[in-house]
């Protein structure tokens, strides 16, 4: 049976969090077995939007390579990659752009969001407007059949799925495949200060790389029920982020079932609760951090992984792109 | 002493004519000597206006080395090579749309021209808007420091040095290099109709690779001036394409001095001046049809002509994407 092939990644402007282990991590721990995976480090497209700080994108592929290793990803089952070794994803995007418009382009609602976000209203980078026409790229330089998304990157598929179309109507071939969105079953896990994003730029991210006494510091600082003032008091357990981190690390669903009636009732301090997420956090982290100081004392082995995991997706993509270019007749020789 | 470095080039979409001979394959000629000349067939380019003819693009591929080699381009003095296989100007490309702002490029009073000229404005693909950012990465990929352009491609040349500066400033560099244009001394010639432009969709041109029956057809076919009814009345030389042509084409000024005084005073009939034209054409272009007999002969050698120009054009174009992944410090390995 062949596996089906799946395209995942992350743009490498910092090191990966919880958020991010509970979001894909683990289900690209699970995905390796079951499907032909590629993990693409995204330099390239993270610089469409931090061309001003190439130093950081550059030290973070190494930060984001020791994440994967750590949490279990096997690169003798994953192919992890990086985006700007290999020239045919910007050979693939140079055609595709042909048989896109600007109109099309500047429609897409997630583009358009983050242009505000980003203030580039005033300025906007072309390298930025067209990093969807770069995705269809990649996704289908690996003829990935499943793309892991967010909801607010449906329309990231939707427009690498017309490019599939366009071209191989325009092109009369069928040499790229359209993929399907993966949606996550496990909702986004929500910040330290309860906010619904965890994030760098907003400093309530617990890293996968944080030290004991790092994750024991934040924990403590955690946002709970801000009305739970006493021990006594009864508090909320929905929105309460110690509680959903619970939830979301905590195999052992009938303590944590008592914990949460008692705390609804009253009579069990926020502390109690935070002490016992420090020791879950530090059972599922301390294995990670381990295998992450491990692989940072030999920084040249994980370079050689990337390195190594590159070439083979060269090979794949240097495949289509010249499918690609037989279907147009451009291969002169 | 160093020579310095030019690029020129065409879009592969049809054979050359005698206008492109005078405006520009005649000065790549004496250049190879001086310079140190890339030619470039810019199929990536075409095909950004001819995605949905990329046959087109093909097929004249040969045709336009066919016309290369047969006016006297030698591939040991100049390098012919094709955009398309050299993949480091689409890198080159993508790093350079992050520094250049989608206003900027709407800007761009040659493209504006060129989407109407195209009827580009209901939906105007990506790839056609970018093309300068292109350009400027075929540009500077081989360090060019003289770039032959007509004057409305002055916007290009100034794109391509503001890419250039703000690379370097934004990188703290200085390995991208500044291209200065270069003007053709020889006015455009006009169509055999007498319209300004020569070309292929005017069917007003003559072509070096016509045969010596064609080439009279079109010259007894010429536009000379309207006014000019019988033979013995006074004649106009301005603006009169037969006159053009042997201005273009005739080596011997002084006959041409008094055919011109004789056509002016009346009694000089078209038919005379156009035999001289065809004579002086057949000329000039019996040898270049002769060579390009011969290498029609063999279009192998053709193509291992432009594969070869290729390999090292894109030798050339490696480097400078080193050097440019260097100072953006994206050079991992």
């Amino acid at each position: 049976m062949n596996k089906r092939t799946i395209l995942t990644g992350d743009r490498p402007t910092g090191r990966l969090h919880v958020g991010h282990y509970i979001g894909s991590l683990q289900n690209r721990v699970k995905m390796q077995d079951e499907c032909n995976q590629f993990i693409m480090i995204a330099d390239m497209q993270a610089l469409t939007d931090n061309f001003n700080n190439p130093q950081k994108v550059r030290d973070n592929i190494l930060e984001v390579a020791l994440d994967y290793l750590s949490v279990g990803i096997d690169p003798q089952k994953s192919t992890i990659l990086i985006q700007s070794m290999i020239p045919e994803l910007s050979e693939l995007t140079m055609y595709y752009l042909n048989l896109v418009t600007l109109a099309r382009l500047q429609r897409n609602p997630t583009v358009k969001t983050e242009i505000i976000q980003k203030g580039f209203e005033k300025g906007l980078p072309v390298g930025f407007l067209i990093y969807p026409v770069s995705q269809a790229a990649d996704i289908t330089a690996f003829k990935a059949e499943l793309v892991p998304v967010g909801e607010d990157q449906l329309p990231m598929i939707e427009q690498t799925n017309e490019i599939v179309r366009r071209f191989n109507n325009t092109y009369n071939t069928n040499v790229l495949v359209e993929c399907e969105a993966v949606f996550s079953q496990v909702k986004r896990l929500m910040g330290t200060d309860g906010g619904s994003k965890m994030g760098k730029s907003l400093n309530n991210a617990i890293y996968l790389s944080d030290s004991a006494e790092d994750v024991k510091k934040k924990v403590m600082g955690m946002m709970t029920d801000p009305n739970h003032l006493r021990i006594e008091d009864p508090g909320k357990v929905e929105g309460n982020s110690v509680f959903e981190y619970l939830e979301a690390f905590d195999g052992d669903n009938e303590t944590l079932e008592e914990l949460k009636n008692h705390y609804r009732k009253g009579g069990l301090g926020d502390v109690e609760v935070k002490k016992r997420l420090i020791s879950v956090l530090e059972e599922f982290l301390s294995p990670i951090r381990e295998r992450r100081n491990q692989f940072e004392q030999k920084p040249e082995e994980v370079m050689t992984i990337l390195r190594e995991g590159s070439k083979k997706a060269q090979l794949v993509a240097a495949q289509t792109l010249e499918e690609v270019k037989a279907a147009m007749t451009i291969n002169y020789f």
